[in-house]
């Protein structure tokens, strides 16, 4: 007989909301399922690209297809059901007018000024409203971790990535460095631009190697927005990073103030900010103190002389050395991926 | 009821045999368990110093302290016993002369030419002999790593130790490395040391850090020769490495030529050579593809400017660089372990 089981609900949600990655931007990665009180699925739906329906709608639609009587259900919801009229109505109203009896959330509404109003709005419409666990919810703010940056610092999330020999190199001293890492590598590289909103280089990236730094390698709905730092108007009309799919800019004449262009971009609604640059652009983010996580495919192999990770500002002793916290180490095909963020 | 258990029983021969680390060198990591038909344990032991007593031998002692009659008896041993008279009997006339029934052996002898003739006596005797499954066998045979190494090819198993940052770098550049990682990783380093029956560095660590190469931060019954390569007579006699405890050499006058080293270090009985030097004599070692494990501990810290892991032959292009097979990524405090093999 099936029972109401939350751990394997909450599974499902989340599995929801990671299929609006590469979708939904701006708006958040959100999974709604509709759970009937013995826990049978009566609906199910994640967030559509912006301007159209939001998680719970989604599933709300999904039900009355299926001909399921939604009234007195369990909605299980990734984050807080919105409650302001934004393109579409608010979730919450949607929520109650179809009569479900209790919401379960994931994690809060990352904006300060509005958490909370969603849960409020439910209850004052009798509804029980119940905030998921700590895994739950870091699970669900993971999924979301740019979003929540631009809501609380106005700013996308930034992820660094820079494929390495474990001697730290990323290309020979001439700037050849096709390939140090393998295809499982690359493909998974990939995966990870798919999740951002812009793709940021240098121009000396594109002057050396002509990247077309767009998704391939893995299906997407949407490619991220292109930009390339181009202080001195040197960006080939040719270059293939200006090409479809999806859009690209040069950002210039002029060097980027970098805190500025973050928060220029978090007014565009870039939730992941991807940097993939050379040693120049990313030793500038690193000395400036920007970069929330740096994502490392380091080949084993030595190179020996060659190229650096970042030109970074000389340190007087070691103890200068800003330190990183490892989040993950996992092996994708022969090549090592890791994952840091500032401790 | 107790009932035989091969699984239990590998699990608790290796165990034995890895009491053996840091004591029983030049001789093997053996590990020896009597037990009775029914599982019940009668005796065990491992290798103990050379000169002295082998597993087998000490697990028969051990069940006649027990007062255990072992007639009938399966012993397990993590290598095929010796058939050989050596500074001690062969251990295949001990097992005969007990009476034990079935003889069980994770992995044959290491040496081409005795290989099989411990099995061969014992199957005279009318014991039954049996050979261990691939897995077990392999975790006996990485146990006796640098035995194998010496046995087969005449000279030590190398395995080189850096401690580097996640660009690679091994120290600031005017040469400044403490610390780079953390107190657990430099534990787990002399986990490692231990294991080897002498440590190697060269003169220029020895005039920059005047470390002591010792086994300190884990219990070890022995420690290992270390031994300094000092062409020009360079060795202050004040150094550290020559203090207790152990025994210390400079070898020189003249720049040592490695695979003689190696061949030479096999005939003193040397099972694992642990190379903990700077960039210039890691490099020797790599460019003579001398190297059998990369041992490295990864701080989470970006350094910039710095030392590198090895001073290496330049590359005419990337494919020419030496592939490793990442053999295992382990957390060590805040650091990472790699341990990497030659494809
Ligand atoms: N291994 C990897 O993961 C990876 C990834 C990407 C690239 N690469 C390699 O990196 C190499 C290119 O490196 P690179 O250092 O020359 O190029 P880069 O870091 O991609 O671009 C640097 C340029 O960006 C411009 N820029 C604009 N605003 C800036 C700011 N605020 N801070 C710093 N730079 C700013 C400057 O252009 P102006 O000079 O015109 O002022 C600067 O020279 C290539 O060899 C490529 O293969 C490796
Ligand atoms: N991060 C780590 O894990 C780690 C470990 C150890 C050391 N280190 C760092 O490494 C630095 C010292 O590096 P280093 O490169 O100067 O010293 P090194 O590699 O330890 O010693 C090099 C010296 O060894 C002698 N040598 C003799 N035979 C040789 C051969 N066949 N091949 C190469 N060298 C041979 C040479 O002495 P002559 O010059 O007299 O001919 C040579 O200069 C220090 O800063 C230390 O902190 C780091």
């Amino acid at each position: 007989m099936p029972h109401f089981d939350p751990a394997g609900a909450w599974r499902r949600a989340l599995h929801l909301a990671e299929q609006a990655i590469g979708l939904s931007d701006p708006n958040p990665r959100v999974g709604c399922v509709l759970l009937s009180a013995d826990g049978n699925e009566l609906g199910a739906g994640h967030t559509q690209p912006a301007g159209q329906a939001h998680a719970e709608v989604m599933a709300l639609l999904d039900a009355a297809r299926r001909g399921n009587d939604v009234r007195g259900a369990t909605a299980v919801v990734t984050l807080e059901p919105c409650s302001h009229h934004g393109r579409t109505p608010p979730c919450c109203d949607a929520l109650i007018a179809a009569g479900v009896a209790r919401v379960l959330v994931a994690v809060q509404d990352p904006n300060p000024l509005v958490a909370g109003q969603g849960a409020a709005r439910l209850r004052a419409a009798g509804i029980s409203v119940e905030l998921a666990e700590p895994l739950v919810a870091d699970a669900a703010r993971e999924l979301n971790i740019g979003f929540f940056s631009r809501m609380q610092r106005g700013r996308p999330f930034v992820r660094l990535k820079s494929a390495i020999s474990l001697d730290g190199r990323t290309a020979l001293p001439d700037g050849r460095s096709q390939w140090i890492t393998g295809e499982a590598a690359r493909a998974d590289g990939h995966a990870w631009r798919k999740r951002a909103g812009a793709i940021l280089t240098g121009i000396g990236t594109v002057l050396a190697d002509d990247p077309r730094l767009d998704v391939r390698l893995v299906p997407t709905a949407r490619q991220p927005l292109r930009l390339v730092l181009d202080p001195h108007g040197r960006l080939p009309a040719a270059a293939r990073i200006l090409q479809p799919p999806g859009e690209a800019r040069a950002i210039g004449p002029g060097r980027a103030d970098l805190p500025a262009l973050l928060d220029d971009l978090g007014r565009q609604g870039i939730n992941e900010l991807h940097v993939e640059a050379g040693p120049t652009l990313s030793g500038a983010f690193f000395d400036a103190g920007l970069v929330d996580e740096l994502l490392v495919y380091q080949a084993p192999m030595l190179i020996g002389e060659g190229r650096p990770l970042a030109a970074l500002a000389p340190l007087a002793d070691l103890g200068q050395a800003r330190r990183w916290r490892l989040v993950e180490a996992v092996p994708v095909g022969p090549d090592l991926r890791l994952r840091l963020r500032p401790t």
